[in-house]
This record gives C-alpha cells, sequence and structure tokens, in this order.
C-alpha cells in the first residue's frame, strides 16, 4: 500500500490495489437484494421491518400522498423528490404554510438511506420507520399529527383495505403507515459504476477517477464518509475548523456535538451542500471539508479530481410508476390550510 | 327516443338506443391514438403541435421541473397531480410563497384538458401550449418570469440538447418549453367505461350507470356537458340562479360573463367541485348545477342516480415513470424563495 500512496497517481495507480486498498477501508459495494440490505442492518444493529414487495407499494402511494399532509399538498417527495437526486435543491425545507425549516436544515436524500446507520441530522433515530414519522408530525414540515394521518388514511377505502391485507387487524395506524413508507424507501437503492469497481471491475471507473478515489482516501476524508453509504453514520462536527456558514441556522449537531455525515451516494445531484444548504459548489465543499473536518487545506485542482470520482457515485434510479391515488370521500377530512 | 323518455327508466332502458342518443347529443368516445386527438382539435379548430414521443418525453421532465417555478420547489404536477385525478384536492390553487390564487380559482384537472375548446375558467386560451405559460409566469402560481425559467433550463445541459434535438435552431425558448409539456399533456387521455359504451358495449355500463346517463340527458345536464369531455366549452355563468358560493372569489366570468364548463371525466376524483371549489360533493353539486344552470330542482335522489353514471367516467390512467431530471449546474440560477 505504502508504494501506492507514494507514488504520482494515474501513472502508476493499480486499481487491483485500489479496490483492495478501498475494501479494507470498508467502502463496500450496494447490496443486489433486500436480502443483502438485511444482512448490513443487522451488521449495523438496525432493527428492521420484513421487505414485502405489498409493503412497498403500499409505501410508494404514501411517499407520493400529499394528504398526509395538513394542507393536501405536500408529500415526502416534495422535499425528498426522487426526480432530483431523492433531495429538493433548496438550501432549508419549505414546509406547510411555506414556512423554513426552524433550524435551517436542508432535506438530505432518501436514496440509499435506508443504510443509514443514522437518520436526521443530529442522528435521533436510527430506522426509516421512526424517521418518516417526524416530517408528516413535524409543524413546520407536514403539520399532520399522528392522529389526523390516520384518520385520513381510514377515510380511503382502497387504503384500509391493503393495510388490512398487508397488516391484519392492527389496520391502519401511525407505525404502520411509517412502515410501509420505510418499506417503499427500501427499494430506492442506486448502483453506481462505483459499485462496480468495488466488486472488482477495474475499467468501471477511469482513471481520473480512480486518481479522485486514491485521493479521497489520501486525504481522509474516507474517515467519515466510509461503509457502504460512504456516509450516515455519526461524527464529531467542525473538529478542525468552524464551518465558514455555521452561524447560519442553529445547528450544533446533537447533545455530543455529532452531527450525521451525509451519504456520497449521488452527491452529484443534490447541491446544496450541508446541513444548511449554504454551499452550492461540489467543489467548495469538498475544500470546506478539508478545512473544517480534516484541519488540511485541499487545493482547488486537488477538490476538483475528488469531484471527479465523487461524479461516479452517481447511480442508477429505480423506475418509479407514479402511483395512483384513491379519490377522497366524503368522510376525508378536508385540507387546512 | 320519446317512448324512452316517457318510461320509467331501468326497466324498459334500451341500452342501444341509448347508445344512439348519446352520440346524436354530441357524447363521443375519446380518441384511441394521437391522430385521432388531431382530428378532434382540427373539428374544433383548434391549433395543435405536430405530437412526438421526443417532446412528449422531454414535456414529462418539464411538467414534474420544479424548477420552473421561482422557488424551485413547485411544478405543473403540484397543483395538477396526476396520482390524484390530474388535480389538487383544494378549494384553490396556493402557489409560491403559499399565495392563495387571487381569484380564489380551483386548479382543474390536466386529464385530458388537451381536448378542452378552452383553457382556463375564463377560456382566455384555446391551445395547451398558450396554457402552460400562464401558471409558470403568473407571480401567485409558479413565479416565474419567462427569461428565467429560458435562463434555468439553459443552465442544464442535458434539456439544451434535447431542445436542439427536437426543435432544432430556436432551441430552448419559453414557446417550446410550453409546446413540450403541451406534447406531454396529449398522452393524459383516460379512457373509461362509458367510452366502451359510446363505442357500441351495450354492457359496459351497468343499468344503474345507463339510467344515470338517461337522467344526465332528460335533466339537460348535457347540454353544456357535451362533446368528447362532457365539458371544456364556454357557457354562460349562472344561468338561472346565483351560484350559492358565487360570493368566494372574485369571479364572474369571463367579458361576456361565460364560463368553461369543466370537464366531467374523472370528476369523482377531483373534489372540491365548481371554480372556486367551495362544494365537496358531488351529489350537492350536481343539485346546485341544477338550480344554477337549469333552474330546475334536481332530488337527492336523481342527483344520485346521475352520480353513479358520472363515476363510470372515471377512467383509467396512463402509466407514467417519474422522470429522473437533470442535476442543477454552478449555472443554474438559485431558487428564490
Amino acid at each position: 500500500m505504502s508504494s501506492i500512496v507514494k507514488c504520482k497517481f494515474s501513472k502508476c495507480l493499480n486499481a487491483n490495489s485500489l479496490i483492495e486498498e478501498a475494501r479494507n477501508l470498508g467502502l463496500i459495494p450496494l447490496p443486489k437484494n433486500q436480502k443483502g440490505i438485511e444482512e448490513i442492518l443487522m451488521d449495523m444493529n438496525i432493527k428492521f421491518s420484513p421487505f414485502t414487495e405489498e409493503k412497498a407499494e403500499l409505501g410508494k402511494k404514501l411517499y407520493f400522498e400529499p394528504r398526509l399532509s395538513k394542507s393536501g399538498i405536500i408529500s415526502c417527495n416534495t422535499c425528498h423528490n426522487l426526480g432530483l437526486g431523492g433531495a429538493d435543491g433548496v438550501s432549508a425545507a419549505i414546509g406547510h404554510r411555506w414556512t423554513v425549516n426552524p433550524h435551517y436544515l436542508n432535506s438530505p436524500t432518501v436514496y440509499n438511506s435506508i443504510l443509514n446507520a443514522s437518520q436526521f441530522w443530529d442522528g435521533r433515530a436510527t430506522t426509516l420507520v421512526e424517521q418518516a414519522k417526524g416530517p408528516i408530525e413535524a409543524e413546520p414540515e407536514m403539520a399532520t399529527p399522528a392522529k389526523l394521518a390516520v384518520e385520513k388514511i381510514s377515510s380511503l377505502p382502497e387504503y384500509v383495505n391493503e393495510f388490512k391485507k398487508i397488516y391484519g387487524k392492527s389496520g391502519v395506524t401511525f407505525d404502520n403507515i411509517a412502515d410501509a413508507i420505510a418499506n417503499f424507501e427500501r427499494t430506492l437503492i442506486t448502483p453506481s459504476r462505483f459499485d462496480k469497481f468495488l466488486e472488482g471491475d477495474e475499467n468501471a471507473l477511469s482513471k481520473k477517477e480512480q486518481e479522485g478515489l486514491k485521493l479521497f482516501i489520501d486525504k481522509g476524508c474516507v474517515a467519515c464518509h466510509s461503509g457502504v453509504n460512504l456516509g450516515g453514520n455519526m461524527q464529531p462536527f467542525q473538529v478542525a475548523n468552524q464551518y465558514k456558514f455555521a452561524s447560519l441556522g442553529d445547528f450544533k449537531g446533537d447533545e455530543n456535538g455529532l452531527v450525521k455525515t451525509p451519504t456520497l451516494r449521488n452527491i452529484a445531484e443534490t447541491a446544496p451542500y450541508f446541513h444548511n444548504g449554504a454551499i452550492w459548489s461540489l467543489n467548495e465543499a469538498i475544500r470546506e471539508m478539508g478545512s473544517t473536518q480534516l484541519g488540511i487545506s485541499i487545493s482547488n485542482k486537488e477538490a476538483e479530481t475528488i469531484a471527479v470520482f465523487l461524479k461516479s457515485l452517481t447511480g442508477e434510479k429505480p423506475k418509479v410508476i407514479y402511483p395512483q391515488l384513491p379519490a377522497s370521500t366524503e368522510k376525508t377530512p378536508k385540507p387546512q390550510l
């Protein structure tokens, strides 16, 4: 390994050694099926609800269901837009009655989020089932108390039947709503060329991308952006220096000053960056992380090279047929705008 | 015909005569392909842009493209939700910065809207190309001046290439953006059992539904709700009596006091009803129309029977794969919230 580190990248970079190095550092390819996801979740000691296609299909409807919001016009997909890398492209999330997220927090991508060890910027949830409930209930987001969410969904016979079929007697509950959504989100996995590379396909990444990966490793980015998601775990916030936009919003990490490291998968599609979405350029974001987290200076050219690698993490998105939602009935609680 | 009118519905209702009567009154089935749509548009003397799959595919992206809004979070699909019968399920549309439509106007369904003789409640556009520009530019809706829309789309190379390929030299223009969207909307046709019935399948509607259709004709609803869309044309507003919620919002029809008759296709999915979305019950809406437009009293039971027919107009929706949108670039104008 040391001989590779010393040499001047692309000239002597050996793809096989790089693959080995990356895997030794804990970078692993995306699982190929739901069984593979479960194995990773078990390894991470994360509880999960057993996957079924029926749950995922119901969850897809609920994911696109604006009636889960108090207003009837905001769905999970509003802020975690499957067409926009699973995020919304604005600095801080906009919710009910156009409320800017009170902590000025940026919406993270939903893609591959099942594989995060922690959910939310402060990691206060570990499962997507727990996570899914948060934005539905949060007053500045979808603003729907659990009871109202259940009332709304229970007013739609098509949903009631599906819940009964899938969840038996318990039927429509807030837990089951979140469980179905989480099951849909489990299907939002985006394999990329990087995964092929990790699986041993030396040509899956160009020489320039391999060079970027090597720099990504050597600069120390991989220390936090590790694991199957190149992130998703809790890490100290502002290790070496203060983040230059730290004053925007009041987020200071969790009670121990930790922050969830965002996944780098699809990062080229999910600007703006950081918890408060203050940085729009990937290059600038890389350099800022060098300063903030690693206490090193990453040159513009180095950042460019790392960015070339990061772009190889843009994955193939699953085909999602836009769901047809059941028509409201006279029992459906009216939108509250 | 008169013998049928006199008889007591289902007992002596002859499906074949009913089909003939309906067709004689101008109720015609949905076209089966784009050529059929063009024939209808030519009959109605409506200009149209020649359809291509490529335009429709590009238009689909733009239809779901929130960056066409100033904020970056509102797309055509926000108010014309393909999962909710092509509408939004709220009384008056909510737009940029949570602005309620200043005239308190309800979002009409996008499904089959290509076949409307008029667009907008006041019929101020006749083509969907014209129509599509309205909400993008309107300050209380998507709030994006044409110039900004073009700037945003032009900042995304994938779009630029597609526009060049499809529209040649003119490339990304506001007209071409609207044209592509209109071409996608041309694919949003929803054939229903009623169409099969009109095509001659006597069993496509139940006896009860046929009875509802007969009442729909005999009560005079068909006078305005005619043609392929059972609506979509301009008609006098509040012919016999004032609409009971007329004071909600300031809409009074166009300069001649005319209002666009909404299509009845998928009407069971698109509550609330009327230009200001003040009535949530289909039954109540039917009775209100009897009073307002026809100057007759429609009983609760009759309204129920008509509603049974109207539900047969709920059509099969085309399968729409949720589009992947190009990633923003550093040139992309930032969201303005």
